[in-house]
């Protein structure tokens, strides 16, 4: 299984795919990736199936690709000269708001995960792994700076700790993780752990 | 809410309580939380359904306890003396065989938490809590011995580091925590980020 769709992506305007990935990301919070149906989306964006279907291929690639489209930081942008800055960017990116609202739509979707492995494999490889491929980018400027030391084992381990804390602080205090927290938790644990 | 429950738990031996709890554990992996019925599990361990609830209160509770039974380390009864010895006897309590199971058992209870307020209230109360607990107090006499300064803005999210780590790889790499992971992670990034 991959997910493709890069080539068949330019047949409809920027501003049109962004208008139905809205409409993907409003449905979604309606009523629930297993109750969204194409059909549904079709009708909400006035657009034809086949037209979704060529344009996104699945409903996993849809949601997945309508999920991406709506995140504020995409951490291939940041380039501020140092690790410090970068990730002190990247918390100034994120918006308390938006964290909020991404938390509980991305618990839903951690229910749909479960029966649907296209969604999972979709959500990893559109959603996921970019933003890890660009904190390796990230990191390794640092590395190459001589910011951080080129062997220290902490580096592979940066996206464990910045995932798991987003995950793990709704579950131990039932509330979604905000700029400060980010803030705190990068300065007291990740820097530290990088020797920067 | 609340959980109670260690007043009534005196009236059957520790090993009826453990035959309940395994078979209880052995009906989750069988038919997942929603179809687990109090009913199944009372003709399953022969015992009434009047029993199960003064014991356990509720399917939540039930269920929370059972986990909580069958957990391998209870970090309250880890204490070697210093904190480097401590988390290296909980990894090697820990077992490999037991952490990919408890990785499918948690997995399946993730959907079954979004639905059930009162499972999730279970779990935490009963589950996460209490380690979470038993980490403070680990933490605190490092703190006490001098291994840890009093001021590190890293003992607070011990918790999110480590609770995070055990999601954020089964998320991202589609394999869960073993011994050798949870080592590595601990060493390169825990131990640093308390300076120890």
């Amino acid at each position: 299984m991959t997910v493709t769709g890069t080539a068949r992506r330019s047949r409809i305007s920027p501003e049109r795919e962004a208008e139905l990935h809205e409409a993907v990301l409003e449905l979604l919070r309606e009523v629930g990736y297993e109750a969204l149906t194409m059909d549904a989306v079709a009708a909400r964006t006035k657009s034809s199936k086949a037209t979704l279907y060529r344009q996104w291929g699945s409903k996993p690639e849809l949601v997945a690709r309508a999920l991406r489209c709506a995140q504020p930081v995409s951490l291939r942008d940041i380039d501020t000269g140092s690790l410090r800055g970068d990730l002190r960017r990247m918390v100034e990116l994120s918006d308390d708001g938006q964290m909020a609202k991404d938390t509980a739509l991305m618990r839903g979707l951690a229910q749909a995960v479960h029966s649907s492995p296209e969604l999972h494999l979709a959500l990893r490889q559109l959603l996921m792994e970019p933003e890890i491929t660009g904190l390796g980018v990230m990191l390794q400027r640092a590395v190459d700076r001589g910011e951080v030391a080129s062997d220290n084992p902490a580096v592979r381990f940066v996206p464990h700790m910045l995932i798991g804390a987003f995950i793990a602080l709704p579950l131990m205090e039932d509330r979604s993780v905000d700029r400060a927290f980010l803030g705190d938790f990068i300065d007291s644990v990740v820097f530290p752990a990088l020797g920067v």
